[in-house]
């Protein structure tokens, strides 16, 4: 049995919580959050006993941890962890310093722990296809990665104060996806974009819309677009060309339902909300974690790659600034 | 050049008259119609001259004649024009009265004229690829066919009338696309019906609405549904399973183009006329029937085929008022 | 919290299982099968105590039972429970003869018990939506459903033998949807089959390639096909053409991906588990079982709606060997 | 009737010359083209007589010309035919030295003469259905417009040579169009390249692969992607998105059949030649110049439009060698 110390019982810490306790050989044995109710309410779910976090990292006992705490105390934690000798999965983003983070994976590095980042996406069955089959062959040598990301509604002002922007928050994910599919390292961004949706986004400096471009050493392209807002849902799609042909992700639904008359054929909205779309990466996310512990896989998102994105991210950041391609890596 | 007479200039008539016209090696060389307004649309779009049917007939530079006018004629017409040595194309039926049809087509057999009858469907694009991908071994063995054929509204009651009904005007077509597909002859029929649209369409004695179920002596099977409305458009769709796999058409739209909002994504309602739907069908019926004139293929809807579907169409119809299997063949 | 007793625990029960172990308010409190192994599964998953069936009848802290055992058992087993004042899950169908359901369901309402059919399929998302459709006026009256409803593949012959055949244990699904959607009771069935896909199954007396017309009173019509075997998986469709429109649910898929070379464009076959297929189904009706029981909703496929599923099946059966219309109701 | 003078009698001059003789209003009257088999071709098609460029500028009843002759002839072609008073279809591009179109434009502005360019995607009835669905503000405003471009294969390397490549032979379309689609000049262009297709197009210093990303005053984007090479057909796919929603079109097929077996569903390759494909689009765009001529329309693709879509070109190549946006307008 695998015991884990739940760092963070919020929403996406319960999400994480509730795919452990469906696993036959892991269990969530401890929880931190200093919020009373979050706790409890992780308590109740698991059967966990509620500690500090130096509990959890004194704890002999707790092989793992999973941190859900917010971004500033991740790299901290993790440190914490490493040291304890735990494995780690965290939540993306390490850190929203680049510097922050090399540090914090100079230490993970030292120890030998495992530490495994959050790109939840990379496990979701339609985009986990997606690599399968350029590792079968069944395009051929990867040319073009087009990735459609927009998020129903833009999140609260506050958030994106805090979050990084939209580089750092949001295309972030498909920044590692970019990656994750190209099979080559990028080596220069573009990215261009425009406050569209809400004038409130533009007094926090950032932007709600955006387009990048990215491009490996052979010459191999990805193409992001990204908005804060899609009144027909969350719209998530992955087209990759290749030399022999193109394999695409599309978007989900509910239901398969469509209705027609006279004004045509219309099926439902998509999905709009993250974590009903990824409701199954979030659950094999943490499945592979488990495995990654247990020593079953060793094929996951690292602490480099999170590092990587977030570079990406802050290159596409000077790029909208200069109008001028940023070389990386 | 092929010299055809052309029998009949109303719509369908005039729809012949422009695939012959776009032939290099055929052309309508004469034209008859009682109504001068019909004839002259004919002779400024064909170039062609006015004359009756018996100049038609006597006229030995005329190699084929089409005919297109009301069915109480055709029969009679069939009957000159094979006398005359003519090849014929004409549009189905033949003749509502299963004994008259089974006389003319005497008098076709014994003087070995070559008749085609308009099955269009059968030299639809996505219909011919059906039989294509049958004849490929695509599916192996066919076991059911499933046709889904539905108006956008109903004709005119004065229509109905004079038509034969519902099994004689509308399913005819989908009755003889089951013979064509299933690949073996139709052994029983059983039809169900009931008027649900338009209560002047009782009053006429006919159903607006029906499903039928044909088997073959080895089993197969055929479904048909129709209506004489579909508020959605002209919904015409054919699967054919079989013991390897599933072939299938689906619908045609005017264009590629979706709307999506928070009402879900929407897609223009179906072509909803029958000379568009089939714009294309009824263009290479016409050449392939100049083909078969020209000796390059001997492949076409026959006199006994028209025979064939107007006897399932009377089983349907026997069917519909005693709730019984009708045995044919 | 609503204590069940769970009788039977081979595959579907476990399903049930876990659908009711989700829910905060009900929990499987006591276990009968008579196989240890099976026993001890269910146990582990819920923490319940093994009993026999006469202990689960008598315990009067269990509200509601869930029978999930042979077929045979099931009305015995109803009725024990009835009798015991308990709340009834039961597997479809009640019992193979008509007869003996009316007999059970004669103590049912005799007693008062609330008894739930398992007709899972009212409960998957997409046909629940067809209904809710319908009943939003979406397509204005109700004129056909058409229900296209193929296995991957057939049962053991074993199975077969048992289960009633192919009108039975699978087209008995098919009948009371087409039940729950046309929103008339059916009075006339019409049926034929044949033996196409596997000679053992002819051995049994089966067929297994069905086709079956419905009407109803007012002259709404059903048309179902099926067949025991699917190479591209579980086909399973539904279409509702109304006096407004139509509403249909597609087939379900696990990945939304799409690879296109120059053989076309090729999605992945359909879900060929029927358990995942209809996963969410099932886990929605345990849970509805469960607010009937809290009397929360009156709305659930009742014992009635079993025997008017099984007398139509019987009809079916009829038909097939007369050739007739059998007259319902 | 409109008679109009044909220069260039090659594949899309004779496009040209079928889509007019389908109109009753209009005719090719005179034909010039130096090869005699392509004279031949038009005059037989069409009844018109073979004559010089002089010749055909001095008929004074010669209203319209359509000038498809290789494309270093096309602005002197467009002047002589603007000095002579006549209305003028061209191909696109006018030249490819925006100068030299910028001195030509000049001319035909003197001479006030009708010039259309031969944009004939905006032409295509579900790309303009695009834009007529902005322009009823389904989709709110523009806010991203996404072009998916692929060729099925490369042209010859000589073309390449010629043609000014791909920004300027096929991008060029996906310029104008992103300007038809977002509503407002474009004031920066950055795009970015490689050769991943064959190595025979490096050689010509020309890109076959390529990315675009465009912006205009008030921060609306559109993102074009081009590849030389599709292996499924011509990919040819365009999305709008608004502060309302989306609209897109998508690929289109010459049938609408699907094969489903083991292997999965698989629909044919996209049709994969642009005469084909754009069929519709170039019969509609000559009859929208003989309305242009007759005044019945005056909302056409101008010489200031092919100017515009010229120095996007231009602009994209630019970027391409420095890795800057680049400024345009």
């Amino acid at each position: 049995m695998l015991n884990i110390g739940l760092l963070g019982a919020g929403r996406i810490g319960i999400t994480h919580a509730k795919a452990v306790q469906a696993l036959p050989n892991a269990k969530i044995a401890k929880v931190f959050d200093p919020v009373d109710a979050a706790a409890e309410n992780a308590i109740a779910l698991t059967g966990a006993t509620r500690a500090t976090v130096e509990e959890i990292m004194a704890d002999g006992d707790i092989h793992a941890v999973i941190i859900a705490t917010p971004t500033d105390l991740h790299a901290d934690q993790i440190e914490l962890a490493a040291r304890a000798g735990k494995a780690i999965f965290c939540e993306k983003p390490v850190d929203l310093d680049a510097g922050r983070v090399r540090d914090c994976l100079k230490v993970v590095e030292e120890t030998g722990a495992v530490l495994m980042v959050g790109f939840n996406r990379r496990f979701d069955p339609s985009f986990a296809r997606l690599r399968a089959e350029i590792d079968a062959g069944a395009i051929g040598d990867v040319e073009m990665v087009q990735i459609t990301s927009r998020d129903p509604s833009a999140p609260p002002v506050d958030y994106i104060k805090r979050s990084g922007g939209l580089f750092r928050d949001m295309m972030i994910h498909d920044l590692d996806m970019a990656r994750f599919l190209l099979g080559e390292e990028i080596v220069s961004v573009y990215a261009t974009g425009a406050v569209l949706t809400d004038p409130a986004i533009k007094a926090t400096g950032d932007v709600d819309s955006a387009a990048a471009t990215l491009r490996t050493k052979s010459g191999r392209m990805a193409v992001i677009t990204n908005s804060r807002r899609a009144t027909y849902g969350y719209d998530q799609r992955i087209e990759v060309h290749g030399s022999k042909g193109l394999v695409e992700a599309g978007n989900h639904r509910t239901t398969s339902v469509t209705v027609a008359n006279g004004s045509g054929y219309t099926a439902e909205p998509l999905m709009d909300f993250f974590m009903s779309r990824y409701a199954d990466a979030y659950r094999i996310e943490l499945t592979t974690f488990c495995d990654v512990v247990a020593g079953k896989t060793s094929n996951y998102p690292s602490g480099a790659d999170g590092l990587k994105a977030l570079i990406l991210a802050d290159a596409a950041l000077e790029s909208l600034s200069t109008g001028k391609e940023v070389l990386v890596g």
